[in-house]
């Protein structure tokens, strides 16, 4: 089904992409943000093929993004719950969401995220911790890390000239 | 080569997969924002193939990602440069990558993103502009848009219970 990998690209983005960046995949993972763990609940709300999900939700079991958990012995079924490495793709999933609010969807956003104390609707905003300003990108510029190949480092020197 | 649409999928998340969500479409607008402009940049950079190029610059046009637009006469060639709604696409290209340093790649992260006034690498964070608290899972709950459908209200409702 897929008709190439990223695996060799020194990109981090990429790296992601290769983990969740099948069609469906961050769709299964926003629903088990929303609380969704079930075969069934996943395949009736997302409308996906079963052969389908079951080749999503068994990729984002090999990479450790959900783990499959028994919840009843007889018959056996399991449930997929998101790991620490799959909660952590919570801004990933908040961000794709603001920008479809702002420039996709038609006719507002189909839900909010409310602050549970303030009950107000969340304003997401990427800062740097270090500095606490907002990350834009006029204000950074990319330089290689301990993770850059040659080729990243030559690629780098060219987009400074 | 897709093999269904997120459309009418009630979704701001479907809603941007649907534009950005294709095979190579996020590593296209990753490279936009390191300053690739021209097809046989991007097609060198990602080694990909032309006509899957083709077809993903012609989406994010279609889309208002990216415009395409005349930089030389004789012979007339084209270059593709973000537009707001593709620049606004920075925080998700910032969150995949984060994640991507921390939990996908082996030898490090492959480029680090510096401040251009401290020259330290950012830490990205996404917090609620209104409270300037980190926007977390445990700390917010989701309720109906505007946008809302009724199977949305009745689905957000079974997930308050």
């Amino acid at each position: 089904m897929r008709r190439t990998s990223f695996k060799g690209t020194n990109c981090s983005v990429a790296a992601t992409l290769e983990i969740v960046g099948e069609w469906w995949s961050l769709l299964v993972v926003r629903e088990a943000f929303l609380g969704l763990r079930r075969f069934e609940q996943l395949q009736e709300r997302l409308g996906i093929a079963r052969n389908v999900l079951t080749t999503r939700l068994r990729t984002l079991v090999a990479h450790g993004v959900l783990e499959r958990v028994p919840y009843q012995d007889r018959p056996p079924r399991f449930e997929y719950r998101l790991t620490d490495k799959g909660r952590a793709l919570f801004p990933v999933i908040v961000s794709l969401m603001a920008w479809g609010d702002r420039w996709a969807v038609q006719c507002g956003p189909p839900l909010h995220l409310v602050d549970r104390e303030t009950g107000k609707p969340v304003e997401p905003v990427l800062i740097d911790r270090r500095t606490g300003r907002a990350i834009e990108l006029s204000g950074v510029r990319a330089v290689p890390g301990p993770g850059a190949t040659p080729a990243t480092r030559r690629f780098l020197r060219t987009r400074e000239e």
